[in-house]
């Protein structure tokens, strides 16, 4: 191998074309515990709903032709037969001249085609005035008119949030059939890295990225499974990366992919299987040394140290990934526009990410203000960075006071 | 009580006046698993970042007064004592007229006070020619220059997602305190509602509320509970409602809060405890027979029992609530600009909310198209609906072509 720069646009068509990311099975989960997982076949109808004719207001179910040609000075006189309840079989037929007392919701029973409004009728014991005449089916929800059954109501691939969970019970459905979750290794290489919890030997510095990256798998649809900290070091890297490997469905490193001799990430990987490092470098900032490589069926990204690069590069590349192998649709970041508040430099020749921060003016709106994000300054970057602007490989700056579009790390960040 | 009619600005304030919504309570839980809780105190760090003065370059640790007037021709002749490993405390002192090799991230040693990069130097054995002069802390990254000890980084409040977690984890933490997720027990009501996974019996429906209710809780950052599906009986109904105060700190039902003679809910609700009901009906649409109580410290809000109407007031009323106990500062619903794709009507004094699914058109651009939500058609209205628009109460329409902003009921739509 390697080091060979691709640009960004090469990058991801790679991705997509060497990962060829799919769904990865399927599981039955209760339905209370589905809200964000996806839907994995078309939901289809086996009842017909809603499943028997019913009235939509209280009243009485007539005849329609009973009630031809009534108002309010020739009411019907109809006879009241019976009642019928809500949520049960109607036990009364009603015949020709009679009616039976309905609720809302209730099933029409035989003999009744329609419903008159308990508001357009004037009862005296047995007897029902009817002031005004309904056609065949007024006021009333016809077996199957909401849905029928044999009928596909949500799609496959479907996210299910509130409305899709409250359709699924609709049709009955307690249990649902989702795609499995990616789980996704996240491991962070260093000998000067130290996982947080632990007493902070002198030298070392505390981890960030691991828990960065979790988090962020996590809020794109992947399971998360920490594998902490590993020195740079040959022997527990490779051990490390074959764990990660065997427990996971995607690998994900952050930190050793630079050209210092430490920097053993990329062939260490290489050599763990076929086809192995496929992108060895990308024409962006952050991010030149990103590493690539599919090792069997297991797609592996390897990020630079620096946390923000690492998040996001992420977020460009790993993040699309994991929704389709979720089953999703791959969705962009949430956006919103913005003006430059100051000029931003492209690097030359490279497709330039630079991290902003949200501030509201009172007269010019939304502005983004560039975040350091140089070595100095790691933490206070990634805290104070809300998203970032794209500048493209051609431009050689947005200016001052430029409309730009910023992509959010977070939803309402 | 009740039947007096409030607006729908004045429903909120009194809900937020009457209810004072805030957090319950903290608890420490793993930063891995703390993706979208809420901080529950500022995170002020411990130590400084970094924790001592580190290279941020490949190179050589050098006092730079001995570089002073070093250029191409005349390089400084330096002596190397020796090496800074990364990750350890240096073993060596760099005196005048020596440099110690180091590497990127490691901490420079004593009697050093900058670094020249490896690309700057030429190395025979033992000695090191200088071909460029460094300044005092050049290539030097200062202990505490990202963050200093004592200094707080992130305040109590903030929804922690991918970047928050980074950041915590720099400062050492492997916990965090966050607050409780308030609890929200769920149930339906009415006679001809069955819970979804058991036979349907004739005359009967699936419930769709307590489901698409829960979902929505959890989209919240609420814990829901599952109550089920009660009937429209004073005892059993009474008894449900008594259990759900009891095991959580919000109770939501559906149903049976219309006039009809079986709808009971508020006054049960009332008769639970003080102050009771506190808001009986609001001149929305749909929405007009919500109901909103405080039972003791807990909210009951009783949403009609129209799936759409239901889920609609659940998001305009109970989610800031739920937000708000959570901790967090409560967020608009996500929305979009679109334009009408026809005349929508309001009802007459009513604040209205029509459901609208969201259409792409080549040439208008994003369509709002109103979905039906009468009786009729109750799930496909549910399935449908990608959002709603909102109409003033003094608004007769919002017509054709107008511009409409459309309230997300699932970010990503």
């Amino acid at each position: 191998m390697f080091r060979k720069l691709v640009t960004f646009e090469e990058a991801k068509e790679l991705i997509w074309q060497t990962l060829q990311p799919k769904p990865l099975g399927t599981e039955e989960i209760p339905l209370l515990e589905a809200t964000n997982r996806v839907l994995a076949q078309d939901a289809i109808s086996a009842i017909d709903i809603p499943p028997f004719s019913r009235s939509t207001v209280d009243g009485y179910a007539v005849k329609a032709e009973d009630t031809f040609g009534a108002d309010e000075n020739q009411p019907s006189k109809l006879k009241v037969c019976g009642f019928v309840a809500i949520g049960e079989t109607p036990r009364v037929t009603v015949a020709k001249g009679e009616v039976a007392e309905i609720v809302t919701g209730a099933p029409i029973p035989d003999g009744a085609d329609a419903v008159v409004m308990v508001e357009e009728t004037e009862r005296e014991d047995d007897v029902l005035n009817v002031y005004g005449s309904v056609t065949q089916n007024e006021n009333v929800m016809k077996k199957g008119a909401d849905i029928k059954s044999g009928e596909t109501v949500l799609l496959a691939g479907k996210v299910l949030g509130s409305r899709e969970v409250g359709v699924l019970a609709a049709l009955g459905n307690a249990k649902v059939k989702v795609y499995l979750a990616p789980t996704i290794a996240v491991l962070s290489t260093g000998g000067e890295v130290t996982e947080p919890g632990k007493p902070l030997p002198p030298g070392k510095i505390y981890d960030i990225n691991a828990y960065s990256l979790c988090a962020a798998v996590w809020e794109s649809g992947g399971k998360p499974i920490y594998a902490g900290v590993v020195p740079d070091e040959k022997v527990p890297l490779r051990r490390a990366l074959e764990q990660a490997l065997a427990s996971a469905d995607i690998v994900l490193t952050s930190g050793g992919v630079s050209v210092g001799p430490k920097d053993i990430i990329p062939a260490t990987v290489d050599s763990l299987g076929k086809p192995g490092v496929f992108i060895s470098g990308i024409a962006i900032k952050p991010g030149k040394p990103v590493t690539v490589a599919l090792i069997g069926e297991k797609p592996v990204f390897s990020f630079p140290g620096h946390p923000t690069s690492a998040l996001l590069n992420f977020f460009l590349l790993a993040r699309p990934v994991i929704q389709a192998m979720a089953g999703k649709v791959p969705t962009e970041l949430a956006s919103i526009k913005a003006v430059a508040d100051r000029r931003m430099f492209s690097a030359k020749g490279r497709r330039t990410f630079v991290m902003v921060q949200l501030v509201l003016d009172e007269v010019k709106g939304i502005l983004a203000e560039p975040v350091e994000s140089g070595a100095s300054g790691a933490i206070t970057t990634l805290a104070k960075a809300d998203g970032f602007v794209e500048i493209a490989e051609n431009q050689q700056f947005v200016d001052a006071g430029e409309q730009v579009r910023v992509w959010l790390f977070k939803e309402n960040a």
